[in-house]
């Protein structure tokens, strides 16, 4: 059950594929579960699909492995190459690789899409067997904890018997806790990054203004329209709004400034675009509706929007009663989504309920996405979480 | 050319338009220019009106003129109720009064609606009298500078001989400051709040989200469009948006939290209304859109992003050279679009150019909408400022 991927010497100028520590070619899978799935919301579907992909081997013992858990607009492709011409790896490809942060020499690593999304998952865009025609918002609603429950039974068919780790930024952290609460034997070590035990309103408040511009256009026809079609303006409308909310004042100061397009200097009086930092949100925009479903943006933003560790569970302290997992939560100095003191209330609720948990704090000014940059702070604490044999205990105070 | 409003005393349970401390009811008056007007953009209309209103009385040198300017989605109607029955009184009457921060009794208040406004100004929904339709883009663009020097020629066409002070928030403070640049024997006191001398990368990239919004709406017709339709869907997504950068997220948080709307308890799942904060956010976009104009909103975002004091004249403080007014400017700990640091930096710059400035921080959670809170400490900072006889000086340090 394994992807054996086998990285050689690379020769000088190799392909970036074949850089010593990247896992090189992958290629992604299909986890069929032919059984009905039965949502927190009470509606069934008869079966789903997860696409997922695995890195490095499974050991012996079936518990070397590490799942990761992806953001909002994240897939399953966090490593690797899917081609030699690829221009882009996974997307935390930085962390994950043979004698990366997240070893693949030494763990099993394994990355689904998730139920609600659209990236080969199942969500609102896949066909609704009993019509031959997509969901749309027949889908059902899905939520965190779905996310979760149809993700173990991926590591159940993949023979998985425990989870040495499981990592996740933003959304993903909500999952990587929520195995750590609903799956306690199974899940040993959680970290979880840039992350929140429940929205804010402004959090939610962004959500929904990203929602209305998807279901305000016509094109959005309650759900219903074709694969290549659907309300792109909308959807890229809320690409382009949550984008800024996923980076910085100080990181877009930083490199857009206000500076201004060579085109522009003409034309200084245009509604077309003048400053760069426009023409980069608009780029944000179009890229994005051609990989994501508007449908599943409503869902997934919905699922995020709902979870809410305390009310569903009395409080924090109670939602983490059943944790064994010792817990290590990374908060960013900028993330202004979900800031530090959000993700540092998950690690001082973990401990007043007597479990070992450590929260870091790093200082960055790349906002939310934070989680997502190339930092050796950042990998030599995601390594330490990971390798230590002992019970981990940290020297970065709370 | 004074409205003599006259203030009986009122019974015990009078209408709040007849309380104390209120300047009444009120009537808005049109400014007619007939002469052309060049912009600064080299396009030029041949006349213009401009909307005001003013309360309190010109004095015999006709120099206790307080000019008032409004920010994005404000108006002329600062102060006072223009009919009985009104619901609400004008946006500033908190301020604005006899006895209160900005005295009638003492103070000739004048405020008018931007030129390239939409509330009685001329903009580009007003008729084209070369075409007899709306302007809509054949409008001239507007600057910040095209605001000041119109409202300059109604304060001539007034008989006003000098501005005892003129005071802004938010894009207000930018005219308050360019009138103080460039009328500096005119203008002898400024106070300029929640302001900036430009916009971060961050302000301009959601002031370009919410053109997207309009520009992408097919409503919006390349900006030709009828005076009760247009891009309304587009408009309000581009308000709900604004709205979120006007608050801050603890003022969210206490005012909404996660509170569901009870209607939401019954359908836990749904993308209609179920955080309170929603339906806030969608009657914001819904009451935006039956007063104010799409086009005008895209001018005035523009306006805004282009003001650069230090880009047009090499240096803040080169900008600040001509300046003879003392300067009051006033931040807010909670303001993230116009943050105390560029508030700050306003005040810092004029000092460093010589001239009498202070700055004072007030620690408030409401955001950048703060300059319009009910707070003492502001109204005494205001009134402090624009009583006191001697050259100002403060004992807020900077």
């Amino acid at each position: 059950m394994t992807d054996d991927v086998e990285v050689a010497s690379p020769p000088d100028s190799a392909p970036r594929h074949l850089a010593p520590g990247d896992v090189g070619i992958v290629a992604s899978r299909d986890f069929v579960c032919a059984q009905p799935f039965t949502f927190k919301s009470g509606q069934t579907i008869p079966g789903f699909t997860l696409r997922f992909e695995t890195y490095g081997r499974l050991n012996a013992t079936r518990d070397n492995v590490v799942l990761i858990c992806h953001a909002l607009s994240g897939d399953h492709h966090c490593a690797g190459w899917h081609s030699a011409t690829d221009k882009k790896p996974g997307w935390w490809n930085n962390l994950i690789g043979p004698g990366k942060a997240v070893d693949t020499r030494r763990f099993f690593v394994v990355c689904a899409n998730v139920l609600g999304g659209c990236q080969g998952s199942t969500g609102p865009s896949s066909l609704n067997p009993a019509t031959g025609r997509p969901y749309g918002t027949a889908f059902p609603f899905v939520t965190i904890r779905d996310m979760v429950r149809s993700q173990k039974l991926l590591l159940d068919h993949l023979g998985v018997a425990g989870l040495h780790g499981v990592i996740g930024g933003s959304m993903g952290g909500m999952l990587a806790l929520l195995f750590a609460i609903k799956y306690p034997g199974f899940t040993r070590r959680v970290l979880a990054m840039a992350t929140t035990a429940r929205e804010s309103a402004q959090a939610i408040a962004f959500n929904e203004v990203g929602r209305q511009a998807i279901m305000q256009d016509p094109a959005w026809n309650l759900g219903d329209y074709p694969k290549d079609g659907g309300p792109r303006v909308g959807l890229a409308i809320a690409r382009m709004m949550a984008h800024i909310t996923y980076v910085s004042d100080a990181s877009m100061d930083r490199k857009f400034g206000r500076r201004k397009k060579e085109t522009a200097a003409s034309d200084a009086y245009t509604f077309d675009v003048q400053f760069e930092v426009e023409s980069y949100l608009r780029h944000q925009g179009q890229s994005f509706i051609n990989r994501f479903d508007a449908n599943s943006y409503l869902y997934i933003t919905r699922a995020l929007d709902q979870f809410d560790l305390a009310q569903v569970y009395g409080s924090l302290e109670a939602a983490f009663a059943p944790v064994e997992a010792e817990t290590l939560v990374v908060g960013f100095t900028s993330d202004w989504l979900f800031p530090p003191e959000q993700n540092r209330s998950l690690a001082l609720a973990l401990l007043r309920a007597g479990k070992r948990a450590s929260y870091a704090e790093l200082s960055t000014d790349l906002g939310h996405d934070s989680f997502l940059l190339e930092s050796e702070d950042l990998y030599t604490l995601v390594r330490g979480f990971l390798e230590r044999d002992q019970p981990y205990s940290f020297d970065y105070a709370i």
